[in-house]
């Protein structure tokens, strides 16, 4: 069967999903032969993080550290007020797509870290996407948008969904008409635009603006970054260590929004295979962004899975077990054999000797974010 | 994991195409216990096919008896005939693609009946997309083009891969402009429009009057056809009035081409789950069309495997049996729980009671196409 790389992938990630590692430890900060030393722990994270141990980032990396998420500026006037009012009413609001089935929020819903819990999008008359819902906490601060960074704006990004056919299937001008046509968005309108009826780029606006407004909701990570060392527990605290060293999880997730809005191959490119999805080659046809994905943010990600561009992981430790081994580096023997398009391993992914307690503690603190 | 329900179908699949089905072959004409009486299906079938025992369709359906293909008319004009030159000429040319990697024929092999002998089709840059080359025999007889059916002329046929990002990815208009640049398509141009550079619908009536000079290779089954009832073996010919009678092929594969062009669902739609494409449906957005794809032609269908719009089955035998099972009816829950968006498998599709004779005796017919 042409199917049995796949299936032995799935094979892979269930195994590695399923069965604890067993490797040894390995001796870091505040821990040897396997023990951690919790007082020491929480010497190292009494300050503020700038004080923290540095984190195990490659040469060349360019990071920052983790920080609270910048607060929205206070509205410059009252139109823009008007404008992030007039978004929310939109983006919640069914009529935006052609049939009035689903609004922006049938799909990012809020308590979802603005995802549904699907592995792929699910759009008007049931069509489906071949990735997944993608989180909007990062969305404020990123300079190209969609899992494959095809555009650089809110507003060129939020018009996608709604002409998109498989998901709100909208020409934008039949989208635009009909929102001018509702009487319930007439006094926001009014009130953002100075106008009974807006246009396509003002529809683009207010829901870019209302975009911009999204944060995520403190948590017990946010307090502890605040001074409050006891919001996290010691194991959770064990995983933010990990996360920092030997996890090397700060390559990519760094910053205040736990993402350097970079792009990656982690090796869920399917190169070759059913599913094949070579992310921002695909925009770019730059062979360096062969397989390349957005680094997501990790705030929220406790519920805003099931996890990576296409949902493939339902569980985040399996999750974990899978970085732990290089991601199974499925393209290894391809990029080795000297196909051109086969997207080699980012380096910045390597196998990592993480036991079964590593991915508990690792898991406990992502569920503070 | 959120894969099971695939895995399931492909456990499935390959179970049906690798375990012989035991079912006791019931009786039909000339056959009897399960024993053929090979002289008295050789009279059933010594006249002109419109002799032949009356293939098992159901009520409503409507189909046209087995012929030859009909031939290409004689070229109406010169011009004609070097139009279709210059088609088979651009046909061939890689320089239709941005980057020259590929030519329509990379993907339509002619040995191949012109499909590529891949799952899903691969463009430049080895970008994917998610369903198989389809072959181009019924083409020059269809009224509705592409699995979908999304176009309804040749014309408008040939210019969709040329333009698709992840096939050709070049625009028509710069496709158009490199032709006009080659020396080498400058006498064929001149002489099928009697000017030195072609315009948009030029190149497609080119490529399209190339496409409906296209005909099937002659066959066994065309010898038979033609009046030499030696020119197929006795498990051919069971084959024959297996696919006309017992195994019900003929209520879609019917008439010269083997195929009624029309739309069917057959269970192969993946609705709800990961690889869903719900075909027809998703040009027209009537229920009516869920999961449907273009009946394809029969005519050199043993060399246009994997076989199915998504090229699931790399074995024609295994596709035997998954009929023979109803295609394993993978939505019948979901109808029956009422989600009014799960396709309903053609009632063309049935239970049938084939054992694994029956199968290669159709397996062997199908090698006659």
């Amino acid at each position: 069967m042409n199917v049995t790389p796949l299936s032995k992938t799935l094979l892979l990630t269930l195994l590695l999903a399923a069965g604890p590692a067993l490797a040894a430890a390995p001796d870091i900060a505040c821990r040897s032969n396997g023990s951690w030393d919790n007082a020491c722990l929480r010497r190292l994270y009494q300050g503020a993080p700038g004080t923290w141990p540095k984190p195990q980032v490659d040469a060349g990396v360019t990071w920052q550290e983790m920080a609270p998420v910048p607060a929205v500026a206070p509205a410059a006037s009252p139109r823009q007020a008007a404008r992030v009012a007039l978004g929310r009413a939109l983006f919640f609001d069914p009529h935006l797509s052609a049939k009035g089935q689903v609004s922006c929020a049938s799909c990012h819903q809020p308590e979802k870290s603005f995802t549904d819990g699907k592995p792929l999008a699910v759009g008007e008359d049931q069509l489906m996407g071949r990735r997944r819902t993608p989180p909007l906490f990062a969305a404020p601060f990123a300079a190209k948008l969609f899992w494959d960074g095809r555009v650089d704006s809110l507003e060129a990004q939020v018009l996608g969904p709604i002409a998109n056919p498989v998901e709100m299937n909208h020409p934008i001008a039949a989208a635009v008409a009909r929102v001018n046509g509702l009487e319930e968005h007439r006094s926001l309108i009014q009130a953002a635009f100075a106008a009974p009826a807006l246009d396509e780029a003002q529809l683009a606006w207010a829901l870019a603006d209302f975009v911009r407004s999204l944060r995520p909701p403190a948590t017990a990570f946010d307090r502890f970054l605040a001074g409050r060392r006891n919001a996290l527990s010691d194991k959770e605290l064990q995983g933010l260590h990990l996360f920092r060293t030997q996890a090397r999880c700060m390559n990519c997730h760094n910053g205040p929004l736990l993402t350097d809005h970079g792009f990656h191959h982690i090796g869920l490119s399917y190169y070759g295979r059913r599913n094949q999805d070579l992310g921002r080659f695909e925009v770019t046809r730059e062979k360096a962004d062969l397989g390349a994905f957005r680094t997501p943010s990790l705030r929220g990600v406790a519920q805003a899975g099931p996890w990576m561009h296409n949902g493939v992981f339902p569980d985040l430790k399996g999750l974990l077990r899978m970085y732990g081994n290089a991601m199974g580096n499925p393209t290894a023997k391809a990029v080795a054999a000297g196909d051109p398009y086969a997207p080699p391993l980012s380096p910045l992914i390597r196998k990592l000797e993480l036991n079964e307690a590593d991915v508990e503690a690792l898991a406990a603190f992502l569920q503070t974010l």
